[in-house]
C-alpha cells in the first residue's frame, strides 16, 4: 500500500497573503497538488475558473451540500465556499501531498475530519499591516474590510489549533519556512517506511 | 521573558552519519549552540578536546555523575558518553537554540527529561551500507564493527520514540532536510510570540 500523501492546509486571516504565497509555492515546489474550491462569490479581476475557484450560483452550491461533495464547506461574507471532496481523497490515496488555501472555518472543519493533515496558519505582521495591504487591494468594499478586519483579531486567536505559524513579514521568508514546514512533515517517521531493515 | 530555545537531538545509529550532517550544519546554520559530550572513550584521529568531545578518565566522569553534573549519561561499548548540563540549559534559557548530537540511549534520556525537545533520528538508507561505511571509515576494531551492527537493528526500532527521521541517502539531502526540521520546529505556535495583536 502507497504511504498517504499529506493533507496540507494553508490557511489565515483574509489579507495575511495565503493567496501570494500558495502562487509562490506553486513554482517552488512543482510537485505538489491544489484543491481547487469552490464559491458561490464573484470572480475578482484576473481570477481565472477552475484555477482560483469553480464558481457556481447558490443553488449548485446547495445541491452539491446535499449530495455530500464537500469535504467542508462554511459561508463567509455573504458567500459559500467548499472543498470538493473526491479530487482531495483521490490524491491522498495515490501518496500525493495536495494544498488547500483556506479561511479559518474552513480549516477548522477539515481538522475535525482529518486531525492528520498539517494545519498551517499565516498571519500578517501586524494588524496595521493587514489593514493597509486589503485597503492596497482595491478589490474590496470600505464595508467588506472593516467586517475582515474586526474579523482578523478574533480569527488570530485560533492560531493555537494550528501545527504551524508563520508570520508573512516578507514573501522570502515566509516561503522558506512554509516549504521548510512541508518538508520537515515528509520525515515524520509515522509517513515513512525503512526499505531494508529488518522489522 | 526570553522564548526558550530549541533542544534539538541528532541521533541515530552509529556509522548514520551524524558527525558529518553535523558539521554541515554548523557551516549552514552558524547560529546554532553545540552541545560538546565528554567521554571516556580515547580520542579518534583528527578529533579535538573541546570541538569533538571533552575526553576524561573514567573517575572524573563518574565524579560528574555523582555531582549531578551531567544531563544525561550512559554506557556504549564499555565507553561513558554524557551530555554536560549547565551550559545547555543555559543556552535554551537565553533563547538560543543548541544541538545535541548523541547515541540513541542518552537520546531517549533527554526525551524523558526533556520531551520538548526537538528528536531527530538519522538512519542510513540501509544496513548493508551502514556496514560498508563503519568499515570505509577504518577507525574501528573487526570486533566493535560486528557489535555496532547486532546493535543497530535493534536499534532503529527506536524510530518511533523519534519526532523526525532523516534518511541519509545523500548529505545533500539530507542536510536538507535537516535545517527543514530546525526551521519548521521555529515555526510552532507554543513557540511563537505574536507581536501587536491584541489578546
Amino acid at each position: 500500500m502507497e504511504t498517504p500523501g499529506l493533507l496540507i492546509v494553508i490557511s489565515g486571516p483574509s489579507g495575511a497573503g495565503k493567496g501570494t504565497l500558495c502562487k509562490m509555492l506553486r513554482e517552488a515546489m512543482p510537485e505538489l497538488e491544489y484543491s481547487v474550491s469552490v464559491t458561490t462569490r464573484a470572480p475578482r479581476i484576473g481570477e481565472v475558473e477552475g484555477v482560483n475557484y469553480y464558481y457556481v450560483d447558490k443553488a449548485t452550491f446547495e445541491r452539491m451540500i446535499e449530495n455530500d461533495e464537500l469535504l467542508e464547506w462554511a459561508k463567509v461574507y455573504d458567500n459559500y465556499y467548499g472543498t470538493p471532496k473526491k479530487k482531495v481523497l483521490e490524491h491522498i490515496k495515490q501518496g500525493k501531498d495536495i494544498i488547500l488555501e483556506i479561511d479559518i472555518q474552513g480549516a477548522m472543519n477539515i481538522k475535525k475530519q482529518y486531525p492528520q493533515g498539517v494545519f498551517i496558519f499565516i498571519v500578517p505582521p501586524s494588524i496595521k499591516e493587514l489593514e493597509e495591504r486589503i485597503t492596497k487591494r482595491g478589490t474590496d468594499s470600505a464595508e467588506t474590510i472593516r467586517k475582515r478586519l474586526s474579523c482578523a483579531s478574533e480569527e488570530l486567536s485560533y492560531v493555537s489549533e494550528y501545527d504551524y505559524v508563520i508570520v508573512n513579514d516578507t514573501l522570502e521568508n515566509a516561503i522558506e519556512k512554509l516549504k521548510a514546514v512541508i518538508i520537515a512533515e515528509k520525515c515524520r517517521p509515522q509517513r515513512k517506511k525503512l526499505e531494508g531493515f529488518c522489522e
